[in-house]
């Protein structure tokens, strides 16, 4: 059982390892074009998260849902990495799904069964 | 000046009415049709946003975001109410604004100026 | 109350005529500037709800929850026109309205209520 | 010729198993959190499709074409296997692909390509 | 007949000058509240458009296509009032109308519709 | 170290290969059922880009980033193959990224980085 667990948090924690890796090389391939709007609007990305008359899970909270009802899986992917850095627990994620699910409507379920498979991954990594 | 600040207030007060009573009166027409699929949906939506694993607060700003990347202008403005009532800040409606235009976008600033217009007259139709 | 009945009719199909005539209007405008693909792309729209495997019935059906969950208000009123001119029922017309608010989520209520106020003026024209 | 229509269906019948399977591997993942909210609209989402004033055929071709408007292949590939149990022919799924391209233009195409190839899948799958 | 034209150019100059003063009225009212993350991003905005690889005329007519896909009535006013300062000529602003209609479909049409009147607003003003 | 750069240039083409046989493959599928609204309009479609008013040079910029404010991949991979046939440099490219960016918001973000991955694809097997 716990050789499998393991095996299994194995499995998962490559799913995040290739989203990071993938965003990291990529991120590289296009900050070397030296393009001023993209650099700056990445820095000003940075910012708009950080502590202010909201917190920053708050923040990351918002940015989850807004990626829901706009249907991005990876920048879910991201955001849901961002609400687990900021202790925000499992029946709270699933509120925010709930949140995006009755805003957006049953085309986010898709999404929503991509992010619930992630944030399970993200649980294991988390355990192992 | 005091006589300008009412009836400032007084046209604003109007704009929150007129939402509020079009709303009212739509919602009777179609309640009145008697389809069950959405007389359920629109009471998982008054649910949605009951206090939970995150306060009514925090959904009701996860609610406006979602609602300002989707570019919905009722939508919005129903939230923001929700969010006054619930005592989020001037500061923190500009941060939540803020999200929601990194997230989506500069196609959301047309709406944010529509959301601020209507975020004053909340808090014009609160003082008087 | 005759005369209230033929008075809010008035009203409600001036609701009518303003959108098509503003329609036909701003086509006019379009296609004197013979930009051909505009014009075929017109043409196309025409004939992709004629009678075929499925009935033009069908198929206005099909605009109608296309143009909801899209959220375009005038897409909406169009094809209401088209599905009251093709029998479409009252109660069939919100088993629709319920697909659309199911799929698309509580973001399309706000088109939902215009929508539920253009049918009650195509109903109310049809009576006087 | 036989052996390779059965070694193509089987192909195929492997993405329709495939899709199905993790689809009841994360609704398991996610009705096991016991979040309300979501499991309402799940129900809800169940009978809006059920028979009514418009038959569980019509509704399927609305839930089809509100999908592929929207551009969600997971949700298309659903009312897709929705479509074929009710007896829509292939005919009437390309009226359907027509409709869904011309309200929701060419970005529609890539979706219409693999909504194609599903249908396939769906027809060699009925065919073994 | 010259005085019916002036009145008309006099019309449409108010729906341009309408617009451009909520634009201001409401942009002090955001940048009054000093949101760091709101500010830069309009900084931002304004380099996006400057001269480049590309041409600040190229620049606008790509922010005219992106408003119109994506169907913000107010983003398309104002591209189509910069890409006018530009020079882009009628002809050429109905090309891009095209595109816009081909990528996004006939749910672009009433946008369209919007768009060529202001168009012709902005033409009526130039030659007043 | 050539060796290298060869093989990378092979895995990258194969990318576009891929791209374009499931293409390929799938139009045929589809125009095979002779539905004759999809054949006008993808007709159409090719219409749309061809020399006028403004070059087809332009007009690909325009759909390119049309595609990325949509976020549809495979737009966005089919125009920017179009745009490197019309010689649209890296720089030029980078700077319709940045016009998406901001107007479609840091949801273009991902979808940024699949058209960078691509476009370097075309680059490698144009130099080989």
């Amino acid at each position: 059982m716990r050789k499998y667990l393991w095996q299994k948090s194995m499995i998962m924690g490559s799913q995040i390892n290739e989203f990071n890796e993938y965003r990291s090389k990529m991120n590289e391939v296009i900050l070397s074009k030296d393009n001023l709007v993209i650099k700056r609007l990445w820095n000003l990305d940075a910012n708009t998260y950080a502590e202010g008359a909201l917190s920053t899970q708050t923040k990351e909270m918002l940015g989850l849902v807004a990626s829901m009802v706009l249907r991005c899986d990876d920048c879910i992917k991201y955001h849901l990495g961002k609400c687990h850095e900021q202790g925000v627990t499992t029946e709270q994620v699933y509120e925010i799904f709930a949140v995006a699910n009755i805003v957006g409507g049953t085309i986010v379920i898709p999404h929503t069964r991509r992010a619930a498979e992630y944030w399970e991954a993200i649980l294991a990594a988390g355990q192992s």
